[in-house]
C-alpha cells in the first residue's frame, strides 16, 4: 500500500497528514504558518516540514506523493523548491500544490462537482466542476471586499460604536464590549475640542494597532443579545456571502453538476467553512435562508474546520485512487482518531 | 497698525497670510504639507516658514502675533517650539495653535456660533459655539469612519467594481474609468483558478499601492451620468454627511446660537468646505436636501475652498479685534487679490 503526504498550509497554522492509498491516516502533525506569501518563503517551508515531521513521527516510510494546498496557489510560487526538502522526509514522488480552496471543499465531500463559501478572516466562494475551480467570487481581500468575513464583521463593529459614540448611529451593546476589550474607561458626556473623549480613546487605540486587527471584534456580533445593531451586521454579512454564493452558481446549466443552489441527498454538495460560517451559526443560517429563497428549495451545507481532509483526498485523487464515500468516510475517521 | 501672520497647515500643502489689524492682506504664501502628524515635527515646521517667509517677501514687518490652524490641534504638540522658529520672520507675539475645523467654518463666516461639514480626504462634522468647538462628530478615520469623505467615496468605486467584475454587483460604468485609470486592459470572460483575470489584475494593482490611495476614484462618481451604482454611492456620501451633521445639531437648545439647521439670513451659518461637497456638487445637494427635510425649513451652506481666511480672522479675534462684516469681506476680497 502506498504512503502519501497531505498539508493544509494556513496563514497561521499547518496541518499535516500522513495516509495510505486506501485512507487510513497514520500520522498527524502541527506547526505554524505555512503560506509563503504571508509569511516568507522559507520560514514557510520549514513550518511545511515541521508539521510532515511531527506527522511522520518515528516511522520511516517512502512517500510516494505529497500535496501541499495554500491561499494563492494560482501564483507563480517557485514549487520545484518544495521537492529537495521533502526528500528527506522520504518523499520519491513529486510536490503538487493545489487551492486551500478546493482543499476546503473536498473536506466535506469526495464529488468533484459542488459549490464552496469560506468565512473566515477573508471570504470567498467557489463553484467546482470536474475537480477544478470552475467560478471564483470575491475573495479580494479587506480593502476591496472579501465581504462577510471576519474582518469585514469586526470593521463593521468597530464602524458601529464610533457612530454609536457620537450619536451618528444607534446606541449598542457592542459599545460595552469593544471599550472593555480595548482597556477604554467609559467617560460618557465629558468631550475635549468638542470630541467625547470616549471616542477619541477609540480613535487612538484602533489606529495604533494595525488595521486587520480589528478582526477579534467580529465574534462580539454573536455575543450580544437582542441587540439591533448587531442583528444588522449579522444580516447584512448573510446578505453579501448569499450574493457571493449565488454569483458562482447562476452560470451552471442545466444538467452541469455543481450548478444547483442545493445541498440536499443526490445533488452538488454545498460546503462551509471559515469561523464565520462554522462558529457563528446566525450568519450560516442567513446564507441558507437566502439561498432557498433564490433556489426554491431546501440547502444544506456541509461544514469543515479545515482543509487537511481535503488536502488528503486530493493527493489520493492526483494518484488515480478513486476516492468513494467509504474511503472519504475513512480519512475522516482515521484523522479525527489522530487529532484527539 | 498691528500685523498679523496666520497659517493653515493643510497635510499637502500650506497656507500662510500677513494682514493687518483691518483685514488688509498684505503678502499671502504657500509650501508643502505642514502638519506635524502626519508630515514630523521639523519638516511640519520648516513648510510652515516657507510660506510666510514667502507671504512677508522683501517687506521686513514687526508681527504682534501669529496662528497656525491644524488637524489634531487637540493633540499635545509642542507648541512651544514653534516661537522661537518665526522671531527671524518678525514675530513679537505668541504662535496660536488651532483647530483646523475652526479655521474652515471661519473662513466662511465671521460669526462665533454655526455649524461645519467637512468632507475632503476624511469627514467631519462640527457644532461651534462661543468661537469654540461645542461638538464634534466623525472624523474617526478611514477605518473607523470618515464616511462620505474622498476616501470612503474611493473605496466604495473600488469595491463596486470589484464586485461588478464577478457578478456580485451590478455592471457599472465605474468599472471601465478604473480599470482605465490603473492600466489594466479588459479582458472579458477570461478566468484563471476560476477567477476572472481582469479582476486578478484589479486586486494586484490596488494592493501594490497604499490603501488611501483608492481615494483618487473617489471624483469618477461624479464623472459617470445615468450610472445606479455611481449615483447610489452619491447617496449614501449624502446620507453618510447628513447624519454627522445632524449629530451635532440635535442637543442644541432652543435660543441657543448654533442649533438650528437653517443657514438662511439672521441664522447662525452653516459652512461646507473639503473637494467632496465643494467640487462633488451633487453629494453637497444631497446632504442640503436631507437637512431641509429634516429642519423642514431651507438650508443655505457656505462653501469655503480651504480654512486661510479662517485662519486670519481668528488671529484676529485672538487679539481683540471685532471681526465684523466690513472687516470679513476686507480679508476675502484683498486676498482673493493676492492669490490672482
Amino acid at each position: 500500500m502506498l504512503n502519501f503526504l497531505a498539508i493544509d498550509a494556513g496563514g497561521t497554522s499547518t496541518r499535516a497528514v500522513i495516509l495510505d492509498s486506501a485512507g487510513h491516516c497514520l500520522g498527524y502533525g502541527t506547526a505554524g504558518g505555512g503560506n509563503p506569501v504571508s509569511r516568507g518563503f522559507e520560514p514557510a517551508l520549514d513550518a511545511l516540514c515541521e508539521a510532515s515531521r511531527e506527522a511522520l513521527g518515528d516511522v520511516p516510510r517512502t512517500l510516494s506523493g505529497a500535496l501541499v494546498a495554500m491561499a494563492g496557489a494560482s501564483l507563480e510560487l517557485p514549487s520545484h523548491l518544495y521537492g529537495p526538502r521533502f526528500i528527506s522526509l522520504g518523499l520519491i514522488g513529486e510536490v503538487v500544490i493545489e487551492s486551500d480552496l478546493l482543499a476546503a471543499f473536498y473536506s466535506g465531500t469526495y464529488q468533484d462537482d459542488g459549490r464552496a463559501l469560506i468565512a473566515g478572516t477573508g471570504a470567498v466562494g467557489a463553484r467546482i466542476s470536474g475537480s477544478r475551480l470552475a467560478e471564483v467570487a470575491d475573495g479580494t481581500g479587506w480593502l476591496l471586499g472579501d465581504e462577510g468575513s471576519g474582518f469585514w464583521l469586526g470593521r463593521e463593529v468597530a464602524r458601529a460604536v464610533a457612530s454609536a459614540l457620537d450619536g451618528r448611529g444607534r446606541a449598542t451593546a457592542l459599545t460595552a464590549l469593544v471599550l472593555t476589550e480595548l482597556g477604554i474607561a467609559d467617560d460618557p458626556g465629558t468631550r475635549s475640542q468638542g470630541r467625547f473623549r470616549t471616542q477619541q480613546q477609540l480613535i487612538l487605540k484602533v489606529y495604533e494597532r494595525s488595521s486587520i486587527e480589528v478582526s477579534r471584534f467580529a465574534p462580539m456580533v454573536f455575543a450580544v443579545k437582542d441587540d439591533a445593531v448587531a442583528k444588522d451586521i449579522i444580516e447584512r454579512a448573510a446578505d453579501a456571502l448569499a450574493r457571493t454564493l449565488l454569483a458562482v452558481s447562476r452560470t451552471a446549466e442545466v444538467g452541469e453538476a455543481g450548478g444547483a443552489v442545493t445541498g440536499e441527498a443526490g445533488a452538488p454538495p454545498l460546503v462551509f467553512g471559515g469561523s464565520v460560517l462554522t462558529k457563528g451559526g446566525s450568519v450560516a443560517a442567513g446564507v441558507v435562508d437566502r439561498l432557498a429563497a433564490s433556489a426554491g428549495s431546501v440547502v444544506s451545507p456541509v461544514l469543515v474546520g479545515d482543509g487537511v481532509v481535503g488536502a488528503a483526498v486530493m493527493v489520493l485523487k492526483r494518484h488515480g485512487i478513486d476516492v468513494d464515500a467509504a474511503i472519504f468516510a475513512r480519512i475522516q475517521g482515521t484523522l479525527a482518531g489522530l487529532r484527539g
